[in-house]
């Protein structure tokens, strides 16, 4: 047999890297072995192993929301696929793109309907804004190219290429050039117009920012809008990814619940989308609206996900004969230091003293995170990537790809303890990797969302079963030893002193570490 | 608002009770608050909290397979049960009766698109056999017991039953009654004709059984056949359940290898299939043969999978004029105990040696179980149940749903190490309920199976890169300080006296212990 000068394999990684595409989280099988073999083939690539997929997904969202670029993950059939999927939905909410080189059986043996085999189209369809199947390896170059371009579609997009096993070994045409993206549209002067005509109407109004509207030359270019028309600026409460702190122009955060929602947004006679939604309830209560913008108030939109928030808002100052700075800036306030009870309040003023600038949260807090969130805005300037999708479970691997991301930043994962035991696997990966993050973990022992939403939703008698099923005391988890166990640095805290201590070495070391804090 | 005198969530419990689903398995959130309140309406009805879905899908894959009858889960909208596929994948390929409930949003709040909104029915589909969305609460005992019903169709499916918030607390019908079980459809008299012709032509013949033909009646009318016949009793590598051990007829079991598989089955002239497949290879390899059924060899079915393959082996018996009892049974040969080096072989001499009778293994010991299985095969009679669909991460969560299946036999849970980081989380619940399971984790820090596939599917040229995603050793996991973190007593065995002594004193009390095999 003569040598095959390249496969379909090497063409995939080498099409990767040319479209600048060059970490790559994964947890591979059998069918995935010569993907794997031909990560060797380019230097350049990075490979970061994962003992579960959700972690692998997860990462890919923290690296692609922060780096603005995708990620590829290497998945194992439909299974491996199957358990990544729930960060997949977080990151289809957070527009985060993503490129899932998803294994399969060769396509000859498909037909034998052996144990693996399952329908992995029918897996990626809920998640994936893309879906292809290679089904020779001339093609998976071509293919790979075609996904990538797909990913980078704006607002950024989720794109699922599956690679039966032989497209892997087969030989394959030289790797595929990147294609052009297909950015953030530009928004029509139009909708410029129209939105500087509302804000010069002397009407309430208040824009919802998201995407690139709430960092960089986005949130300045808002910063400008609000000097000229006195306006609101909003964004959601999961908003995916935010620079808050000192210095930087402010935004006010929509609360979580309905009737929160319904009372901030009281009076606001005119909305105006810039990326956004109109607010709506997370969940839906009996008796309760799930719809929250006020009755009578105007819905506008000045940018659509696609399109190009940041272009439009630089515009629309302009057409508003904005100053050409923003009036608002956030002051550095710091809390005092706490003493006494570990509380979210005391790690909070501890987090917005002790953390330096540009650090990256990674931030599952949960029902601690109120305290975190409120405390950390007029701290040091610092990027907030949140759960966006609601799934649990992807602060830690969140956290994962910020690191990846952006290596000389420190990253910071403030986590329940309910959602830090669905992706606990991603400690491992910090080890491996020596990735500079702290992790914190809320140890409330509880699902504490839920002995709050358990009264919310109505329930009018509640039995010992029903409470049992929120609760984690029995038996208690000892972060401390999971973490050890997985090969992180990690320590338990139960006075604001003694976390005062161990973030502050935290903070001075470079490399994974734990504190458990015993809220 | 007078009181409602039935919700739909109580309507639910109530008719799973009803229909005999008395064990649920589950992670709730918000949507599902109404059904957890419920749960106290049920006395009968055990509730399970597991700290991520996959264990709770496993775990119903582990009750299901053992008991014949379907738990129930209950999953939190579509990334909760997306968290469960890879283990509901596993319970497919077993044909494990489940009763998904999965909560979803109320009816009237999807039109909104509210963060945790996701296409459920696109998750369900690839796993389900039957799938249903209920629009209205007095439409849930109903469709509850339709679910049920679906579930214990023969051969074993999967339902999966979406419940939109509304449908909880909103008022309700009364529970429903059970419906008839579409059981196992008896074979014709003319398939127990043509085998029994075919068994009687003097060509060399193999029986491959499944399902019920590996246990109990089924097993002692395959172990007729074979007396009348001379025909080989074959069961698949990965057969879901089957009762193993001195006694028990004697069935051999095909290798996973599919050049092991062509040389097993060398010489054999009919294949006669019960309730099973023709046997294929796990995975495709270059220039190899997927379909592993010798040449020339002639295929029938006696049974087809939703066929009662029991009753068609005992009419075959009958046919043939077999004797009234098997003429094999496989003798009771324990090893000598072992000394020195800890090393597969001589933990399945401990095991065989040790391990009381009527024990259930939840075997997901992939490269170090080969030599469990040979010498378990002739130790004291057990129960054996294997990862079916090749989704690694199922053993820890089978073994918690076979112990509450069975709360008088003791489990053991052989598990690969790389495979036990999927699920770990198992390990909470098997405190938490105190389960009989002793889990003995194989720490060779390796996916030890994919470093021997990397050769076989054709990799010429393998690199550090590559070599490293097979590799767990950096860091490794201390399996001993994760089990003692998530309430399990732990303990780290480095020589076989080592392990014999750990495993006696876990074999001799009751409740979950994990040990720590560094072989």
């Amino acid at each position: 047999m003569q040598k095959i000068q390249i496969n379909g394999a090497q063409s995939l990684i080498q099409t990767l890297v040319n479209c600048d595409v060059d970490v790559c989280f994964g947890n591979p099988g059998t069918s995935e072995m010569h993907f794997v073999a031909a990560l060797d083939s380019a230097p350049t690539m990075r490979s970061v192993l994962c003992l579960f997929e959700g972690v692998a997904t997860g990462a890919a969202d923290g690296y692609g929301r922060l780096s603005g670029k995708p990620a590829a993950t290497l998945l194992h059939l439909g299974p491996g696929l199957a358990n990544g999927l729930a960060n997949l939905h977080n990151a289809r909410r957070a527009n985060t793109p993503i490129v899932n080189i998803v294994g399969d059986h060769a396509t000859y043996h498909l037909q034998y309907d052996a144990l693996l085999t399952s329908d992995i189209v029918g897996f990626a369809r809920p998640v994936s804004s893309w879906i292809h199947e290679s089904k020779s390896a001339k093609t998976v170059a071509a293919d790979t190219a075609r996904a990538v371009q797909a990913a980078r579609s704006a607002p950024g997009c989720i794109s699922t290429l599956i690679l039966p096993a032989d497209t892997a070994w087969d030989e394959a045409e030289r790797p595929a050039d990147p294609l052009p993206h297909r950015g953030p549209e530009p928004v029509s002067a139009a909708a410029v117009e129209a939105a500087a005509a509302l804000l010069r109407n002397g009407k309430k109004t208040a824009l919802i920012l998201r995407a690139n509207a709430l960092y960089g030359a986005g949130l300045e270019a808002a910063g400008r809008v609000q000097a000229a028309s006195g306006a609101r600026l909003l964004c959601d409460t999961f908003a995916p990814h935010t620079e808050l702190g000192a210095g930087r122009v402010p935004v006010e955060r929509i609360p979580y619940f309905a009737e929160q929602i319904v009372s901030f947004l009281e009076g606001t006679e005119q909305i105006i989308l810039v990326g956004s939604k109109p607010p709506v309830s997370f969940f839906a209560y009996p008796g309760k609206s799930s719809w929250c913008t006020p009755k009578g108030c105007h819905l506008s939109y000045l940018a659509h996900p696609h399109e190009d928030a940041c272009g439009a808002l630089a515009a629309l100052a302009d057409t508003l004969g904005a100053p050409p700075q923003a009036a608002k800036r956030v002051p550095l306030q710091l809390p005092d230091m706490p003493s006494g009870n570990l509380t979210p309040l005391a790690i909070a003023q501890v987090m917005a003293n002790l953390t330096p600038e540009q650090a990256i949260f990674a931030d599952e807090s949960a029902t601690s995170g109120l305290a975190l969130l409120s405390t950390m805005a007029t701290g040091r300037p610092h990027t907030h990537l949140p759960l966006t999708g609601g799934s649990i479970g992807d602060g830690l691997p969140v956290a994962v790809g910020a690191a990846i991301a952006a290596p000389n930043r420190k990253v910071v994962c403030p986590h329940g303890d309910g959602g830090a035991a669905y992706t606990m696997q991603a400690l491992w990966t910090m080890a491996r990797e020596n990735l500079d993050i702290t992790v914190v973990i809320y140890a409330n022992r509880s699902y504490g969302i839920l002995n709050i939403e358990l009264q919310r939703v109505g329930v009018q008698e509640t039995g010992q079963k029903a409470l049992s099923m929120l609760d984690l005391h029995n038996p208690e988890m000892n972060w401390t030893k999971i973490a050890q166990g997985m090969g992180v640095e990690a320590s338990r805290a139960t006075t604001a002193e003694e976390f005062a201590d161990l973030y502050r070495s935290a903070m001075q070391q470079r490399g994974p570490r734990l504190i458990e804090a015993m809220i």
